[in-house]
């Protein structure tokens, strides 16, 4: 499907979150939206009002209004689809947004796809797909700095200099492949030196922006920690005190706290996701168990571990051993020592010596200290506006193999190959830029990336 | 407070439901709610366009998007509330909605208390308290009758004629007054007969609307029905083939799929909720159980009950006995007869005798017959546009009230009283038809009544 096809049908969705609320929102999209609308509306003549207005009336089925409504019209291409848009703000009621969409299918209208309203904006050229993308990003941010990157790639991020890079690259294609067409005459129109440089160039880029995933990974996923320690170290306590410091900031704003996933907690634009280690709670000695390899998968996927010690209920001995075992697992650790008003005098002097963050979980001391550790650990920087990253796997995957491809024509200049070789290589290299932004898509690639989309949007 | 108090500070609320979803909307009101949104808004100058029209722009703090937005305007006195109003509609993303309503709160915005908006509505009579109340009553509707029965009361209903029932009212009140000015003169300005005409008009019209009362409660809330019989008689797969059935009309409009309330089921237009039976379902013997104090209350709160029989394994003398039980409960029963397919052949002639209906519940078969038999017991008919129904329990009681203190009016009239003690009672009457529109308010009413509404409405 090219980014030009004009789609016929139009659609319909529940834009907003289901459930009762003031009001809901219902979007539609396609040729025929503001014409449907009018015939179900019962106000102003919409076809003759202009774009981006707000009209009261009633949506009225059978000389039967089934509620009052505010219907907002965005004539293409001046709308989020570029088609005909209308947005119908209607009453909080699941049953009369259940009443009002089944008004429409009535009269001709289909409901949207997950996705289908940001796919249509694709294909009309609103934005590309990388765009496209962010807004799906964006939609599930639950931190300032995945918000941030989401809206910098929405609003353009590294699609135009891939662009750009792009349409250079295809120069030299074309000039290579003009050089095929002359055959045996051994003219060169594509300056092998210049070509180089290109090349160069490119991958310098693409080498930035696949060096930024893994910041970006952090910064879109969060950072898979957890907290450790032997059974009664305080594991517990302290996940509840970090967590409940960060739900106080939430609960200032009523009517907006949502869902909280139990087990993850937001420190400086980062959201840390805690695994569960209940394997590990349960035995009755920690580090023995770690040998169980069930609880050393889970710790392996950790990117950081709270490694707690019980300085109330330890030795110098049991603590050199849980630090040996820790070390062997290769990941960032914290060395945490919980109950620091009780710390067992034969101990006092050795702790001190050692790299300890102490804590008392139950009287939450130096929680702060705590997390400045934790976010030393990882050096994410606050996303800025303009600023640049990959945060999306697909778009890692085609940098990786774009400049995998690119390496081959570096190769292939040095080793001086034929034209049509040389060739060959660039177009796999226009191939993947061409995935990224989208310049060059398949029905399956659009399938699967629109169908991870909310419904609506 | 009087319909007429300026407020004069501005409120945000999120308007949808929360979650994750295609977009959100935030909902301000007040009169500088214009104003403060453009501080925040860059794209056009909000404060020069014209109301009723929509902006793309970025939500700002501190130099950083937020999130790119539509604003909509709607200039008072021509907003929901008659006051400046903005909705923006956001990505819906819960963490973008609360750093939208935080920036607005640090601009010196306030966070809206539950039906807020409405009540704002209502104070600057944009209509009276029982349009007011209508709102909700839309927002939780879950049938047709119940939409319809709402809207009716929220584009006027019974408050007009209320209004004018009640100036006649005054008009007497004041002449009966004036005749207490003029103290020992005996004149009489207030015709006692035309007062006595008009209070049997009132009290007519009042009569109506209480009566609505009792349909409009079943087509509000629901009614309350029992599926009961003996263990094994087919009481569970008889709700699941009902629920199945009606989940199945739901599910064709996937994306509006609402919370199911397991055991609510919607006939007709009026919704059945089913009560737990399960106490009556551990006992062995359900007919003996019934004595239980607990069971017979479950049973005597509902409005109806569906008593199966197991036709496949049953004998004449015990269905006579279960009837009998059944009788003294004094409640609207039907008789299912379930396993229509394996009727006992000892009970065929007796049950052809009786007024059974006849089903396979495990086959679906004959469940139409039943839910028109469900239906033919409760006489209400589908609510029509401009249909008056009192839904509400406080207007019922406030009508009540009203009755009441006009039936004195009455009895001092027949008894011939002194226009003092008539005028006692006419105010009487004039108070409580006030507190229904809402001419006669007090802050304690407006918050209990306002307090129910949804945050954001």
């Amino acid at each position: 499907m090219s980014p030009n096809t004009s789609i016929d049908d139009t659609i319909i969705a529940l834009a907003t979150a289901q459930g009762v609320s003031a009001i809901a929102v219902i979007r539609l999209s396609g040729k025929d939206a503001i014409r449907i609308t009018q015939q179900l509306f019962k106000g102003k003549n919409l076809e003759k009002q202009p774009s981006h207005t707000v009209h009261l009336g009633t949506i009225e089925e059978h000389g039967k209004i089934i509620d009052e409504v505010l219907v907002t019209l965005f004539k293409g291409p001046n709308s989020f689809t570029r088609e005909n848009s209308v947005e119908i703000s209607c009453h909080g009621s699941p049953f009369i947004v259940k009443q009002i969409i089944k008004a429409f299918l009535n009269a001709g209208v289909r409901l949207a796809g997950p996705g289908e309203f940001t796919k249509r904006a694709f294909l009309n050229g609103r934005f590309d797909l990388a765009q496209a993308e962010a807004v799906a990003d964006l939609i599930s941010s639950e931190t300032d700095n995945a918000r941030q990157a989401a809206i910098n790639q929405m609003r353009g991020g590294f699609s135009n200099e891939i662009k750009r890079l792009r349409d250079e690259l295809i120069h030299f294609a074309s000039l290579i492949e003009l050089e095929l067409d002359f055959g045996e005459e051994d003219v060169e129109f594509a300056g092998r030196k210049d070509l180089a440089d290109l090349v160069h160039k490119i991958m310098n880029y693409l080498q930035v922006l696949i060096q930024s995933f893994d910041e970006g990974n952090v910064i879109k996923n969060g950072i898979p920690t957890v907290i450790a320690g032997r059974p009664n170290a305080g594991k517990s306590t302290l996940l509840n005190a970090l967590l409940n410091e960060e739900k106080a900031i939430v609960s200032d704003i009523p009517g907006t706290t949502r869902d909280v996933i139990e087990d993850e907690i937001t420190l400086g634009g980062i959201s840390f996701r805690f695994m569960d280690t209940a394997g590990l709670r349960e035995t009755s000695d920690v580090i023995e168990a770690i040998g169980v390899t069930r609880t050393r998968d889970t710790m392996k996927k950790a990117s950081l571990i709270l490694y707690l010690f019980d300085l109330a209920n330890t030795t110098i001995e049991e603590i050199q051993a849980e630090e040996r075992e820790l070390m062997q697992l290769n990941i960032p650790y914290i060395k945490v020592g919980n109950k620091m008003d009780h710390v067992q005098p034969s101990i006092a002097m050795y702790i001190e010596s050692q790299d300890f963050t102490l804590i008392s979980a139950s009287n939450k001391t130096n929680l702060n200290t705590l997390k400045d550790r934790i976010l030393a650990k990882f050096q994410v920087s606050e996303v800025r506006q303009g600023d640049v990253l990959v945060t999306n796997l697909r778009h890692y995957q085609k940098l990786v193999e774009t400049n995998q491809s690119l390496n081959r024509v570096l190769t292939g200049l040095n080793s001086g190959v034929t034209g049509d070789f040389l060739a060959m290589d660039i177009r796999q290299s226009l191939h993947y830029l061409g995935e990224i932004t989208g310049t060059i898509t398949t029905e399956d690639l659009l399938e699967n990336i629109f169908s991870k989309f909310c419904i609506g949007k």
